[in-house]
């Protein structure tokens, strides 16, 4: 059951930007398997993608060509075409190639994407031959049907949209996003596709998505696998009435990139609230930090320590599980006495021990709650960083156990 | 169930080095939680320790004494005195107090040990009280009720003794162990102890334990969690008729250094076989790697995928799973099409992708296997690393989250 996530809230179209969806039987007949996008001539694309040394063989297209005025993005499920080598990469080439030849596009201009089951090639005929059914369907106002669309395992569609007004003119965000890294079984993937009607140059949308990313999409881990397929784009059309924002230091940079930021963080949050067999939202905030890495390195011993996992499934406030990991963390010169943890507003460790005043039955009411934060207080410095996460439940070992069977 | 682990074998006695057992009802009344163990004067002791910067209050002690000459080493179950702060210290420092009290040897020269349950100050009058009984007990014939004394969640005992010939005399060397890491319940530690009776020089014995720990206790991994406790413990009472092993490349020490490897080792693999909830030993085999910090990465990558061990639970060769940790290992401009991957002896992945010639069945036979091995070739150098882990398993989430209520 996703925590706190329900049905889709409106999706605001955005000018410019089509969504067309199709069903090519490629797992199971009958699903919707298949998402065109169009971006309207004129449109900016900026893209992040898997940091995994395997990555499958769209990502690979996508880096090369995102320095191509991409104008389509061809989205399958079913099938992730990763681990699959050169008739792989043939596959992919050739999906891109028949939309390029409906549109009337260069190959180049179509940036495709697979997210299903690893290590069979992809099925290109069974999806160059629905390509004029998505085309057909293409329609500014089809977001929460390509929300479906994208979907693999994910129980519910993820959707998010900000309307803002900048410079005077009203600029539309929006997105849609699905399965969060490898939490989803045999490497489905996480996927994310927001776009604005802003006016803006390229170089700056794809900064733009790289902070955004980072305060995100990046920022969250159901068990630490990073997927072959992991994708995440920035498409502004340049529709809405308005200057094009040329400047990383202005105003409405700043408007536009807290539309972005707020669509994105909501986009991968929705990820973790419906991570796999998830029973908790679990926030986990590192303040006091000398670095950035430093920050990270704790919350992530933190996100990832199975102990710590399965007592937030218990909803046991097993303190010294979180002590442990943060004294694994690997901080160079980590003093002990110094830190102080926080499950909620509860202080349960000072100075590295048990806090005097901490009772259990206030550190069993915070766990309890579906959404719960863990913040550590490191005392060394000024810098902060936060993560979002899941606890490990029978169901997680369910799912993944029996995926394949 | 634990993987491959019988009864105790044979434990030969140990010239010089005596074990006594006593019960003081720290956390249940009539189990055995308190052993003593006595190095004869001349003894020369080595140790290592928990790398977790919140480590407790005993390894603080054990770290400061190892240059005292240590002639008793004190060990309590059901209690891990860590994250007790000053008042933790003072109980363990009372503790070693009164068996050197008892024994007329100094404070400094007793080492104490602590496993449990963490954050409750150690129940140091409770253990006291039972030292008389304890060294009453001691008896070079003991290490199998030791074996048992200083075990928490574990199913079994843990012990190997081998005993070779060195320069003519006949030497033995004898260990017992206990749970693994921060795989028990709640910080539960793994501790081995080995004695031999071999004749050595002090800082020759640290570094053959160093180098045995890094090929034992120091490769294996159940959940990546590191406990505050983990303590490994090498004793040379010196009362074999040989002369003193002074040289690090001589005949002799590396005789013996095999025979400690070989105990310690099997120490090591029985608490991976002893993990909680394990269904699966699992051996990880890294060859070719440039280095051998780039080798451990990758193995470890695989060893804590949740997603691997869950399909290692659920017999499944699902190798997708194992190319993409490869891939998020980290590996500095990791060449993917160089790497082949083998469960046992058949190849699963060549050149990054599917084996030819593989098929589903080959790898779901190994899988059925209670022990099965994953190796993984980088082609990139000629370093090798090895691991020891197990799979993740219902049982494992139901013991961890149900352990404290």
């Amino acid at each position: 059951m996703p925590v706190g996530l329900g049905p889709l809230p409106v999706l605001h179209p955005v000018r410019g930007f089509r969504l067309g969806i199709a069903s090519a039987g490629i797992k199971r007949a009958g699903r919707k398997d298949v998402v065109v996008m169009q971006a309207a001539p004129g449109s900016v694309i900026a893209g992040v993608f898997t940091r995994n040394a395997f990555c499958a063989a769209p990502v690979t297209l996508c880096r090369q060509r995102l320095a191509h005025a991409p104008q389509y993005l061809l989205v399958n499920t079913g099938n992730a075409n990763a681990g699959t080598g050169k008739p792989g990469m043939q596959a992919a080439l050739r999906t891109c190639e028949a939309l390029a030849e409906l549109t009337g596009v260069q190959a180049e201009q179509v940036l495709p994407f697979s997210t299903g089951v690893i290590g069979e090639i992809l099925p290109a005929d069974k999806i160059i031959a629905v390509l004029p059914q998505a085309l057909a369907d293409l329609d500014e106002n089809h977001w929460a049907v390509a929300a479906e669309g994208i979907m693999t395992t994910d129980t519910l569609p993820k959707g998010c949209s900000r309307q803002v007004s900048i410079g005077g003119a009203q600029v539309t965000v929006t997105g849609i996003s699905k399965g969060a890294g490898m939490i989803r079984p045999n490497m489905a993937t996480m996927l994310g596709y927001v776009a604005t009607d802003a006016k803006i140059a390229q170089p700056l949308l794809q900064q733009m998505l790289r902070t955004a990313a980072d305060l995100s999409f990046n920022r969250i881990t159901i068990d630490g696998d990073t997927s072959t397929n992991d994708s995440c784009m920035l498409i502004a059309t340049g529709q809405a009435d308005m200057l094009e924002i040329t400047e990383h230091d202005s105003a409405e940079y700043r408007q536009l990139a807290e539309a972005v930021n707020t669509v994105m963080l909501e986009l991968a949050q929705a990820i973790v609230r419906d991570g796999e067999g998830a029973t908790k939202f679990v926030t986990i905030r590192v303040n006091g930090g000398a670095t950035q890495g430093e920050c990270l390195d704790v919350a992530y011993a933190v996100a990832h320590s199975p102990l710590i996992k399965t007592a937030l499934f218990a909803s046991d406030p097993n303190w010294g599980r979180i002590l442990a990991a943060v004294g694994y963390a690997g901080v160079e010169n980590l003093d002990v006495e110094k830190i102080d943890v926080y499950l909620d507003d509860v202080c349960i460790t000072r100075h590295g021990g048990r806090a005097e005043e901490y009772t259990e039955e206030q550190g069993a009411r915070v766990m309890a709650q579906a959404e719960i934060s863990i913040r550590i207080e490191l005392n060394r410095g000024r810098v902060s960083e936060t993560l979002w996460t899941t606890d490990l439940s029978h169901e997680y070992v369910r799912i993944n156990a029996e995926y394949r069977t």
